[in-house]
């Protein structure tokens, strides 16, 4: 009874006349036989880690409406779902040949663009690389609508992502991704060390969330005049904990699957990815412990991602040992980071620049130092290149993008609309009719993400949950 | 140390003397090894795509709950949990042998009830078959209960959710997929293209929901008597997203796993499967933009998965700009269906019916319109008579089966009951036993789903939510 | 194009002259080179089975917090997270090595701590097990944080997952498990099994939760003086149910993968775990239908996994039909085994003492009773003399363990803290600090998980939701 369905189909097709395509020869020698049967491994193991890749956009989604309020939580969804649809076409017009296309100079690909390199009756498997690299550019995309959440006008942020996808991601990635089979990229040329994008992804993701923040400015009530630092508490800790396990096994797509190919290196990935992921978690708890007497929510689970981008890069070499060592490294890092752009009033309600932008950073370099096969200051020389290459083509463009959207149509929506949530003054809906809000919901900790530290007693009192039995 | 576990309990198998199921001879020749290889290929990728089906139920669920009310959130969820279950059994049992067992005369097989084809020791491949094949059972029959959410009776809904597996979809889909080595079925022997289930599965779940919605009639409160049309918002929009984000997965199992065969052709699949969804929800926001003036995100979420339910009949037999179109179109086509079947008092809580009905009326259409290898009217001729079988089959027997419900036990509960909330009266419990419901909840838009477009402006006032800095 | 990326990679990896792991030969045999590709095959299977298993995690961590109240919700998710995180620190030092390090005496391994059985360049299988392994142990240690939720320390609890993950469960695990490659369990040695974990797993959970519950003792406001018992309701039963989907989906990971191997016989594994979730969802539902007068959501969201516990053990050596009986009769126990566990106060607010420990139980010894090759009376011993030998080396240990976690730092919150919720006390924070919470939320079934079976009538007018139109 075996597979008579698509038997009937191909039947059917194949009366039609058309569509012979990738037909396997009626007669394969043994080693072409069995290189087939390699190559179809390949094309279910890429495309199933592209689907727990993609699988990511829930994560974020549901991270960052955790983390902020319930007032702006169809907007975060929306952000969510349509960078990615967006994205998905911006990418298969534009950005996968910029990022992916003959590249004569080693800035940008000429050739590719809406996926032309596809014939009818040609090799797929540049349909299955597409798929697996247009997750990763949403990847990068989605990052920023964190940052930038609770204040930014729906339609600049559409602009926002379609560009992104369009230009600023698939140029950086031409750079280090773009292909030595096909001219190359400059960084790789250099020997650039970015196996699943600690830099390409995630700190691409996390400088244009910088760029947006600093464009926007922080939130109404978050910094006061008197120099006061107002916590704005996440509105749902179990979303976003959820998130952050959709994340860490979408991970398991993300950094074992950029092998692209079935085979034994998958492994020491998949193992490398959860220690590293293991120890910012518990890294970040203990520093969260430390510096606030609690073991805080908001920060460990932070700590969990700070990890996971972290041992993008060095994921695939590096021993399990070092990717303990990179992954608490990474999590203490986020704590502090989290920390330092409170103070000096930046504005990331997720903290999303500190886990993608700084532990992406500090991935890639780590990458070089703790490299299984030896490093040189040559080699930590070309890393740390390529993140000050990274920063210095993102942050600008982005910058500029942000701020002709802000001159343009407006970036940012009006206090009275921040105020009332851009839920319904952009969507026309709310996220929660059934249920009371509660007026003094909204309020906690220095780091937001839904704990308490930092507050003085009072606001500590206010925010004390109805008591229960 | 690879693998030892397993070898240890083989060898203890071996020891009680039975069970020497599938085993490997001894000698193979290498091209009986080569298939032996691809065939373990082709049970992963076919398992794993079924896992992701599975995940489909989640989705479903959470969509569900969260385009409708919190005090029918059990309800919701035990329906979603039970048809799967249910059904499960119903297709164990039934289903499967009226759907892929021998059919001599192409209306429905008779053979492999309670999976008799499989003996142990025997080839164990109707198993995986079975397994990918339920969950797309169960997905039609999950498909009904949101479009008949919020008023039907518990007990009613099981019974109706055991015939749609063990009756309903099974006769169906042996006409379309019955198989042809089996006899196969009439529409297939036609040349009818469904790859994998646009109208088998969604316009089959559609179809019984506008069956079952019409025997229910509306909702309390839906439809004035002045003629007012009165939104009824749903509860949780960040799970509804949730939900589709889950879909949207599930479909990468769904469609390329169709294949059933770990191959090349999973690729175009994949991204097809992508874009599709990509388009159907831009255009499903721009269109409700248009529409409302606002982008609704119940609109778009359901634009999504409009163009995976149109995507998923021609996926295979299309190009990746045509899969653009075609869930292009979709977006449109479920904005325009949500409200026409709103203004024609049909109350559909979560758009079932325009989603997986029409548009998989559209889908299967457009795999004859775009079909890869030339399209002719014969073609499209099968295509409409595909879509005209479904709906004369499913349609009738759906209504029947569920005025003979209505007649008997009962398919609609009290308006008390009703008034009450289902969660309550029919399992006696109540989802959010910790939060405040607030009274002025679950108005919203004409469309429902939790946005506000359409209302008057002092429904608007009334459901501006709770200021908060 | 293909895997260009990768290849630039490997190439700039090879000129450091170093890393030339796992590096294909220039010449294989085809009979190798098959070989190479079921191991690349084994690898991707085992690698996405133990993805899944991960992801069972997030199934816990919604099934804990949407049974339990809202004050708690930051604290389930904190101990899912951490212990998942610790536990997979813990059992890459020690735990792996106990369970399945060379073993002289059948009792505990003594090889290949912190993963020192793989060198870099050697087979990376041992990773590939790693990975599928902690994900395993993992499980068994966040069963035991529903048990203990609402009035645990969160510090008492780290710990004690540490231990778990690092001795109680390895040793365990190495008697049944442990490799007759390596020497070999003692259980194992008697033929004992334990395909996927009924009881390697589950009972070792639930009778560490037992333990914990016993240690503990009930949370306040269950068991009245007057002999009254409170029902403590669940404050999301949406969550809930989602986090039994995810659990349901994992399983298909669980089970299936513990074949470490991608061959044919996942598919029987596929559908005996599918069968027997339905089976025990259904008879759970009818069960809790008869008992109570209504189908009792926790009752049928505990009833599938029930039915999914009682399969791990047998699922590769049981008929479909075998398992459907299997499942049913674990969905009958389960609720019988939450009634009993709340008749004789011990306090287990999700159920997991009856779900993982009786069922697990139950499914061990009806893989001797429906065993596909034939039973006996020794086979059934044999399965009996696992099933103790579980309990009396897991409940001792363990309770020896809390107590000693009591005499030292404290097991248990203040009643303070417990009144407060541990999200504030424990964590300095709030889950949902957006909501308005009930006061007279909290109030529910005999068997708690949301439903309000078993309350007086004056309890269930108290419980009554809000009424909304």
């Amino acid at each position: 009874m075996k597979k008579f369905i698509i038997s009937g189909f191909l039947v059917l097709i194949c009366f039609t006349g058309a569509w012979a395509a990738d037909k396997t020869p009626t007669v394969l020698s043994n080693k072409e036989a069995i290189d087939l049967v390699q190559t179809h491994a390949d094309y279910v193991w890429t495309l199933v880690a592209a689907a727990l890749v993609f699988f990511m956009q829930a994560g974020f989604a549901m991270v960052e409406t955790g983390f902020t309020r319930a007032k702006n939580a169809i907007n975060i969804m929306m952000k969510n779902m349509m960078d990615f649809a967006m994205g998905s076409l911006a990418f298969w017009a534009v950005g996968f040949g910029l990022m992916f296309g003959v590249s004569k100079t080693g800035w940008f690909g000429t050739s590719g663009f809406f996926l032309s390199d596809f014939k009818p009756g040609g090799d797929p498997w540049v349909l299955a690389f597409w798929m697996f690299q247009v997750v990763f550019a949403a990847t990068a995309a989605t990052i920023v609508s964190g940052a930038m959440a609770e204040r930014t006008k729906f339609v600049g942020y559409l602009i926002y992502s379609v560009v992104i996808s369009l230009l600023i991601y698939p140029v950086f990635g031409s750079w280090a991704w773009g292909g030595l089979y096909k001219g190359g990229g400059w960084l790789e040329h250099l020997g650039f060390i970015d196996f699943a994008g600690s830099t390409v992804v995630h700190s691409v993701g996390g400088w244009a969330s910088l760029a947006g923040t600093l464009v926007l400015g922080p939130r109404i009530g978050k910094y006061m005049k008197d120099g006061t630092i107002k916590p704005i508490l996440g509105h749902n800790i179990p979303l976003a904990a959820l998130g952050v396990f959709i994340l860490w096994l979408g991970w398991f797509g993300f950094n074992p699957g950029s092998t692209t190919a079935a085979n034994k290196d998958i492994a020491m990935i998949f193992v490398n990815t959860n220690l590293a992921a293991a120890a910012g978690a518990t890294l970040a708890m203990i520093t969260a412990w430390i510096k606030f007497g609690k073991p805080d929510a908001g920060m460990t689970l932070n700590g969990a991602l700070a990890g996971l981008v972290a041992i993008t890069s060095p994921c695939a070499s590096v021993s399990p040992l070092s990717a303990i060592i990179i992954g608490a490294i990474a999590g203490v890092i986020v704590v502090l980071a989290v920390l330092f752009f409170d103070r000096i009033r930046i504005d990331d309600p997720v903290g999303a620049i500190s886990v993608h932008g700084v532990c992406g950073a500090w991935g890639t370099l780590s990458a070089g130092i703790f490299n299984i096969g030896g490093t040189s200051l040559k080699i930590i020389g070309v890393q740390l290149l390529g993140i000050a290459a990274c920063f210095l083509w993102v942050f600008p463009t982005a910058f500029l993008l942000f701020k002709l959207i802000d001159v343009t149509i407006g970036l940012r929506v009006s206090p009275e609309e921040e105020l009332e949530g851009l839920d319904f003054t952009e969507h026309g809906g709310t996220a929660y009719p059934d249920f009371e809000i509660s007026h003094a919901g909204g309020m906690g900790s220095t780091a937001g993400f839904g704990s308490l530290m930092g507050g003085t007693a009072s606001e500590k009192m206010l925010r004390k949950p109805a008591e229960q039995t």
